[in-house]
Parts: C-alpha cells; structure tokens; sequence
C-alpha cells in the first residue's frame, strides 16, 4: 500500500502546501517516510464545504444504505491486512497484537452500528396522534424522531490509532447517524490514517456514496485544529485526547457565533477502592490485576487507574509488598511519541516533589529516552495529603498510580468525595463488605460514567449499555457516551411534525411503519401500524 | 393570600438585603405592592447549598415519591384559586382568562411528569448480560440507566407567569428527573413567582421532602442573575427570553472551570410559507389565522409568526388585503413590562428604516403608553431585499411581521435557505402543492424543532413527540425541548454499573424489574424480569 503523504478532501489527494512534517517510530526514534503535507485553511474549508454539500445527499440515505457503507469500510480495514498493522505499530510503538486486537474493535464497532441502524428503533420515534374533538381546542397530529445533525469534525486519538481515530467510533457513529465527517488525523500516526481513509474511500465509491462524506485532513499545526472547530459548516466534535486540548477545542466551540456541542472525552484517574474484606480475601490476585491494568499500553489508556484508595492494615501492607515487586519488576515500554513521554516524566518529576508523597515501586530496569520508553512507578500518599492536595488529583497520563492511604472507611469516603469528574470508579469488595461497598457506590456513583466492581476499569465493552463518559473533566458533555451504540445519540437532534402530509413524513414516522421499529404511539411502545 | 416579598430559601423567607423593587402593572404603569428584597450573593449561595444538601435525598425518592410531589404541587397551585390570576393579571397584563388557560397547561405539565415518571421507562435502562464463556475474554456485565445531574437552575419567563416559570415546564420535568431546583423569578411578576412558590413550599412540607429541594431567589440584578449560573454546586441552567440574555447565560456557564449544559429557549421568527394553492383555495381564512396568532397575547409568544413568505399573485394580493384589513381592526394591548414594549417601539422603528421595508398596515387606534400598549405592523418585502438583508431575520418580540414576497418558487427555497435556526416553521399548502412542499420541508426541517402543516405556530402541545427547541439562534442545545415529557431528558445522564451486586444495583437494573418497565436486554426491548 502506497502512501500518499496528503490530506485526501472530497476523494482526492490534496498537497495545497509544500510545508510537511513527518510521523516519528517512537521504538527507533527514527522518521518515517513519506512527509505529509500541512493542510491549509484553504483545505478544510474545502473539506467542510465538501461534506455540507454531501449532507444534502447523504441525509437521505437509507438506513440499509449507510448500514452497507459501514459494513463495507469494515471489510476494507480488514483487507488492508498488515500493512495497516505494520505502519500502525512503527508510527505509535504500539505492539502487532494490541492493534491487530484494536483492528477488531473498529470493525465491531462499525458492525454493531450497522446492526443498530438496520434495526431502526434508536430513532425513538413518537407520535401523539390528532384529538380533533378535544376541548376547548383540537389536537393536532405530532410525530418526532432524531435526525442527523450535520458534518461533524473527528480528531484523531493518539492512543487509539484505529479504535478513536480514523474509522473508529466516532466517525462511526456519525456516519450511521446521517452525518458526513471531517477527520483531523493525529499528527503521531498519519500514516496509519491515510490507510484507513483509503479504505473509507473505497467503500464510498463501492457504495455510490459522495465523496464529501469523509475527507481527512493532515496537519500538526495548532491553528488548524483550531480553525477546523471554528468552520460555520461544522455541526458537532467529537475528540479524545487531554484535558488541555479538549477544553481548549471546547471553548473555541462555545465561542462560534453558531455554538456547537463537543464531546471532549479528557482525562481520568480512574480510582479503585479496595475494600477491607476484598484485601483479605484476595489482596494478591488484586496486585497482579491492578498492575497488570496499570501498566497495560504503557498506561496509555483514558480508563487507566490511576489512584487506589484503602484502609490502612496488614492486608493493605501484603497488597502493597505484591504490588511493589510487580511493578519493580514490570518491563519499561515505548509510548506513542515524545512529546506523551515527556509530559509523563515532568508529570511524575512533579509529583515526586510534593509534599507527603512517597515513591513505594519503581521499574528497576531503566527508560531508553531513544526508545521513547516509561517505566512504571507506584506512589504512596496518607489521605490527609490527598485531601490537601488537588494536584495529586490530577491525571498523569503514563503507568504511574499513588496509593491512598486512609485510616477508616470515614476516611475512604472523604476520598471519594473529593474526586473530581471520571470516568470510571472501581470498587473490590468481598460479600461481607456489602455495607461499605453500598455507601462508597452511593457517593461515587455521582462523579462517574462507569462504576465497576471486582474488575479494573481498562477495557471497555462495545454494547447499548456502555457509558464511555462522565462529568466534567473526564468529559465536556456528561449527557453522553463515546463508546457503545449509545454514541450515535450525540450526532442527532429531534425534530417535530405537526399535521404533516403522510407522502412528507420519513418512513419511521408514518402510519403503516415501513421499518417496523418501536415507536411510542399515545405513550404506549408498540411495533404495530397506525390504522 | 399574603405576599412576603423576600426570596424563599430553603424553605425560610429572607430579606437579607434592604434594598427593593418593585412590580408594575403594564395596565396601568402603577407600582404593587409589596416592595420585594433583592437577593444578595449570600442569599444564592444558601439556596445552591440548600440545593445540593437536598439532592442528596432528593435523588434516593422514589417515582411515586416525586410523582406525588408533583401532583401535590399542581393541586396546591388549583388552591391559590383567584388570587394567582388576579396577581399574575396584575403583573403581566395577560388576560384572566388567558392566565387560567396557562395556570391549567401548568398543571398538566406537573401530572404529565408524574405519569411519565410513575410508569418509569423514560430512564432508557440497558442490560448487556455478561458472556463468561466468550473468547478471547469473557464479557462483564453492564447495566445503564438515566439519572438526575444535580441541582437545576431555572429563570422565570416573562411571556409565560405561570407555564415557563417557577413550578413551569423547567422546573417540572428538573424535579421529575430528581434534580432539586434554584429558581430565579422574572423580577416582572415576583409577586405570581413567590404565590406558586408557595404551594410548592406547602407540596414539600406535605410530602415530608427537604424544603432545600426547591427555593425561589428574587432578584432585578444582572449581576445576580450572572452569579447563579456561576455558582459551582448549579449542574445545569433551563431559561427562556430574549437571545441577548439566552446567549449571555450560555457564556457564563461554558466559562465556568465545570461547564454545565444550558438550556436556553431565545428567539425565533417562526417563518409561515403560503403555497400558491392554498392561497388560492383559502387565502381569506389563511389571513384570518395569522393575524389571529400574530396578535395573540399582543405577539408575546416565543412561536410567533414574524415572518410570510409567498410568491406574488392576485390570490397573495388578496391574502394581504384581508390581513391588512384585519391588523388595521386589531387593537393594541398591553405588554408585558416597559422594558418589552420600549424593545418593540425601536425594534420596528429600525425595520421601518431599511432600504426595501414597506410599511403594509397598522393598527389603527393608537397604542398608549400609559398603558404599555403595543400595536400590531404588517411590513412588505422583496425576496431581494429580505436575502440581502440580515437584520430583517432577526426576531422583534411583539406583534410585528415581515410578508416576504417572492418571484418564484426558487426564490422561495433560496428565503428558506436563509433562515437561521428557529423553533417552528410552517407550510400552507393545498393537494397540488404537495410537490412544492416536500421540496420545501426538506429545506425547512434542517432549520427548525417543530415543521407544522396548514396550522399556525402558537400554541404547543404538551405531549411526548413535542419538540419546542431548534437550532442556534432558537436555542442553545437543537438536541432538547422545554416543552413535553422529552424535556426531562435535559437533566439526566447515562451512569453504568459493570458486575454490580444485585442489592447495589437500583431498582429499574435489577434483575427481577421490580418496576415493571420496558429495558432494552442484550438489544432487545421487554418489560420481563431476567431469570
């Protein structure tokens, strides 16, 4: 597979600037041919254009027809075999297994949201049907369902190259949801991008599709994320990435004539409470898992868990022994670029110079800085820091965690108030621990999208009920998911029909339902047609 | 009914500050008594932290126990009997029996969320089992519903005393959701905010809920006004007004260090297209229902129709004499407050100025001042002009509107390309104009919450398929409406469980459903327990 070096706008390569940069083998710290060429602004204006002018068709597609188009990017990832792996791998370190895995979940989820729009009912579509002898006044015929919003803009995630960039779950869901996408590539893995955008591409022309609906912009440059927000033809965001750039995307949003949603999925420290009764039972096995989820990825993910929280015992000393000499032990690994690297070393450099915090575990064997490596480390604070210090509440991104250490279950729980937006919270609890496990559910249940028990928080299911989200700063919209059939929710709007001719109403709304989905008729569900 | 004349806070009346003001009536530009003491920053932190403290019970209620809240409140409103309407009459200028029409929508609202949330499948629960044998990992159990976001603030409408403030639609479907309230009363009518208030405070005490759950902060300061949205412990904002306030609370929120949702309802034009067959076969009756909703309730409906647009005929000639005809006879009434009226005088002085605007018919008995009144105007335009013109798309809130008179039918798609976001739009036409028309609303539903057939845009149903939203301008969130059950899903998000404990799960996740409601298990829609 040959590649291009350009951004690909509207089916065709574009090279608009002779400036280039150039994807980096994080594992070699060599460059990678080719360079890519900067967009211009003139570029993504032409990518917006493109996309608004295929809106106008593409809004029209049948749900089969974009069902088709989603199924058939699948099976183009698939058939670009490993060459997408090999480029994926030398541009992020990442290893062969990991992305042929990730690989997997793209195409899943690009399949379950095939499935879900062949199904059809996620539209909730209603309808109040007409009371014309209701008094004092008639009432009309109302019919509501959610419809696509527009072009959306997809930034590219640096540790998903496949799974939250490119033809991952937000450009996904976008596309199911009727709206064509404009995808910024990560500037660490542009390669990889241009593959998956040439597959997006031949699945377009395969379907018939206009070439508006997914152009990919290649850029490093700040002012063109920037501008890209900015465009009026831009409808909504999607981003994962830090809190930082997420939040600077946020305001650039708010700040439009037109505000725009943006779906910031930012940064989590994931806390795990270890409850009394778990560490007796099984503090050992929690050691190994937990360190095994610490240092998955080099610690590169947003479910990474970053904190643990105890009460103080022999028991938490066993777990504590366990888990030292696992990450002691625990090999140094490439992260996806220099500039992730280095923000974990001033971040753990940082950290280790606060007050009251401990080093309890480091990786014995060293970092190669020429390899772009990190190792693990493990930090132990007591809660009375914790609680004092909102810096320690901070997400390192990288595979560092500090153990809390609490006196009493009071204590814990002080812990879990403190905690600002995540992700995800965990909690290990035995069966005799129900009591503690209830109240510490109660309080975290309220700062989290996700609450797990006996688990860790890396991996996250592609289902209907997964909620990849939670309240701020883990995200910029906490009404949402990014990962899940539930994210086509953040592409959509409802939009009302008051006595409309039956010829003028989208199928799912009129009377004989042609697709045969679940509609809320008069307030009760039903899949049977209106007589 | 005595009037107290402070901010009801956390279930105490407080006049922390001396300083007062006071309502007018619009009738009769004469002050009511009692003077009423402006809220001070004190004040609303005490009622945000009131807020805060009673979500933390609040939330545990269950359905029934909010739906009997809500039912209580609506029977205590009924209560107030007379003295409501003839304060609301007072401090708005509505006729009495416009003000018992909305004191009725208002308790159909608060029974309507109790219905919704007594039968309880709105919380769109999930379970996804989990798959212990599936390779290459087996799959956790996850389980999702909708839950409520936190403390509410609501600002009290001034257009709708009654409907759209205090115990009106926001703070209805925020209290159905399980959010505790702050309100901010419309300081044009503290008087009807602090009655209702009152049978709210009375709901509360009678269903033994924390009186903290909802508290009504008056207040005539922007600075206050700006301060409440600011504070940290308030989770989301619903508003309706003028789209110099929606948009100015909106900056407020997405400055905070957490940004919240906002929900703000602001302007509209709400364009009505007369097609040339139903100019022909009903133009008469055409003008009669528009001028009819143009003058309802002196034009002070967020759905009024500023804008005509049609194509030139003798059939429009026709519709236009008898429109003229009709807004000539129609006589001015009183406005809300001064400050709306002022609003209106130079919001059509400055449409009279521009180039093109022609001047079609007026009112003929003169509006007093002394009095508030306002006149209805019917303006002329070219297409030419009206696509030229941005300023002529703004919305003048009164009894103003701008027959926009086109060449073509393509002249008239290009005026509907142009419209910004709206709350409605709406189309005429006769059985030959189907054509013309699903080219029309293709245009249209791109632009607007609610598309409406051969209708007139005021008056919105409460029911389920309602939306009263649409895209900036109209609102600051198209993806939500503050009208009908929907609009409880502005203050909820989606939480997840992973391999919770059955006794830690709530209610509507348990596997035995014990409530009885509809969830979506392993994709598929039942109302069965799981075995």
């Amino acid at each position: 597979m040959t590649l291009l070096g350009t951004s690909i706008i509207n089916g065709a390569a574009v090279a608009s600037s002779s400036a280039t940069f150039t994807a980096v083998n994080p594992a070699t710290s060599s460059p990678l041919a080719p360079p890519f060429h900067e967009a211009t602004l003139g570029d993504l204006d032409n990518a917006a254009q493109a996309a608004a002018l295929a809106f106008d068709s593409y809004r029209r597609t049948t749900p089969v027809q974009r069902a088709q188009l989603l199924e058939r990017i699948a099976t183009e990832i698939d058939a670009l075999g490993d060459s997408l792996i090999q480029r994926a791998n030398a541009e992020t370190g990442l290893p062969e297994a990991r992305l042929a895995g990730e690989r997997g979940r793209t195409t899943t989820q690009l399949r379950a949201f095939a499935a879900l729009i062949t199904d059809g009912s996620w539209v909730d579509a209603r309808i109040d049907r007409a009371q014309p002898e209701r008094k004092p006044l008639p009432r009309p015929d109302i019919r509501r369902m959610l419809r696509p919003i527009g072009p959306v803009l997809v930034y590219g995630a640096s540790n998903f190259p496949l799974a939250f960039s490119a033809a991952g779950g937000d450009a996904a869901s976008a596309l199911a949801a009727g709206c064509p996408v404009v995808l910024k590539a990560h500037p660490a893995h542009p390669g990889t991008s241009e593959l998956v955008m040439q597959a997006m591409s031949t699945a377009l022309v395969a379907c018939g599709l206009p070439p508006g609906t997914v152009s990919l912009i290649q850029s490093s440059l700040t002012e063109i994320s920037t501008a890209l927000v900015q465009h009026p033809l831009i409808q909504a965001v999607g981003f994962t990435g830090s809190l930082g750039a997420g939040r600077a995307i946020y305001n650039a949003a708010a700040a439009r004539p037109t505000p725009i949603p943006v779906y910031s999925e930012m940064g989590s420290i994931n806390p795990v409470f270890l409850l009394p009764g778990a560490l007796a039972e099984r503090g050992t096995a929690i050691a190994e898992g937990f360190v095994a989820s610490l240092t998955l990825g080099v610690g590169q993910f947003c479910t990474n868990p970053g904190v643990v929280v105890a009460i103080a015992s022999p028991h938490l000393d066993a777990f504590l022994a366990a888990a030292t000499a696992l990450v002691t032990k625990a090999a140094p690994g490439s992260m996806l670029y220099e500039g992730i690297r280095r923000r974990y070393d001033s971040g753990i450099a940082a950290l280790a110079g606060r007050a009251g915090v401990a080093l309890a575990a480091q990786a014995s064997q060293p970092a190669d800085p020429a390899r772009t490596q990190a190792g693990a480390r493990l930090y132990r604070v007591s809660a009375a820091t914790f609680l004092a210090d909102a810096h320690l509440r901070e997400e390192i991104f990288g595979p560092s965690a500090i153990v809390v250490v609490c006196s009493s279950a009071a204590e814990v729980e002080a812990v879990a108030r403190i905690i600002p937006g995540q992700l995800t919270a965990t909690i290990h609890a035995a069966p005799g621990d129900l009591g503690a496990s209830g109240a510490l559910a109660d309080i975290l249940v309220q700062r989290v999208g996700r609450l797990l028990w006996n688990g860790f928080p890396t991996g996250v299911e592609v289902c209907p009920a997964m909620v990849h989200g939670g309240p701020y700063p883990a995200t910029t919209d906490a009404r949402s998911t990014s990962v899940g059939t539930a994210a086509i929710e953040r592409f959509v709007r409802p939009v009302c029909y008051q006595n409309a001719p039956q010829d003028l109403l989208p199928p799912e709304l009129q009377n004989a339902n042609p697709r045969g989905i679940w509609r809320t008729v008069d307030s009760t569900l039903t899949r049977e047609p209106l007589l």
